[in-house]
């Protein structure tokens, strides 16, 4: 089924998208930027990139890393972190919702194979 | 103010996002890609590809060329091209009067810089 994808796109032009949702809900669900990017197939470089470039959109951290302990520490999301991700998801889901019938009639006039992806 | 930018992702993989429904929009108004590239400050090239791609995604024509005549022909949105514009508009307009309150209150916390847009 056709999906809808929704980017948030602040007045300074940072974008909060599905790579960042996914990656944020990554490193709440396994306590590490490492773990998370292994788990998503990304690389560390490409995580850490997008984690920089959302510490740098916002006045608040989104992640917290904390140093050391067994296993070398690890990171979490901040509440900002959270909420931001809170608010992203509730936007997609409802957004999708309201799109559901166009997609549903946009789908049915669809080719199986769409040619270059642009 | 920060923005909502949607794209409809087809179960094929092909993409409906802004570009290409500010192209249509382009082509509705003047008659014309190379016209509509230009007002845009798009490469006719890039133009010509994003309208192959719509034109491989769907079982149905997206934009009617019209040969010829003086000036060298056209180019107009056909009934499904005004369609599919129409659709991937309102969805934009429904998702970001949805998203209101949310990018206010994620824009109150955004820094005036963003450092790299990724």
């Amino acid at each position: 089924m056709a999906e809808l994808h929704v980017n948030i796109v602040l007045a300074s032009g940072a974008r909060i998208g599905r790579g960042k949702a996914v990656l944020l809900e990554g490193i709440r669900d396994t306590g590490s930027i490492s773990a998370a990017a292994r788990a998503l197939g990304m690389d560390y470089k490409r995580a850490w990139l997008l984690l920089d470039s959302l510490d740098s959109a916002f006045d608040t951290p989104v992640v917290e890393r904390k140093a050391g302990g067994v296993g070398g520490g690890g990171a979490a999301l901040s509440p900002f972190g959270l909420e931001l991700l809170g608010r992203y998801r509730r936007i997609e889901a409802a957004a999708m919702a309201l799109a559901e019938a166009d997609l549903e009639v946009l789908e049915q006039h669809a080719l199986p194979s769409a040619g270059p992806k642009i």
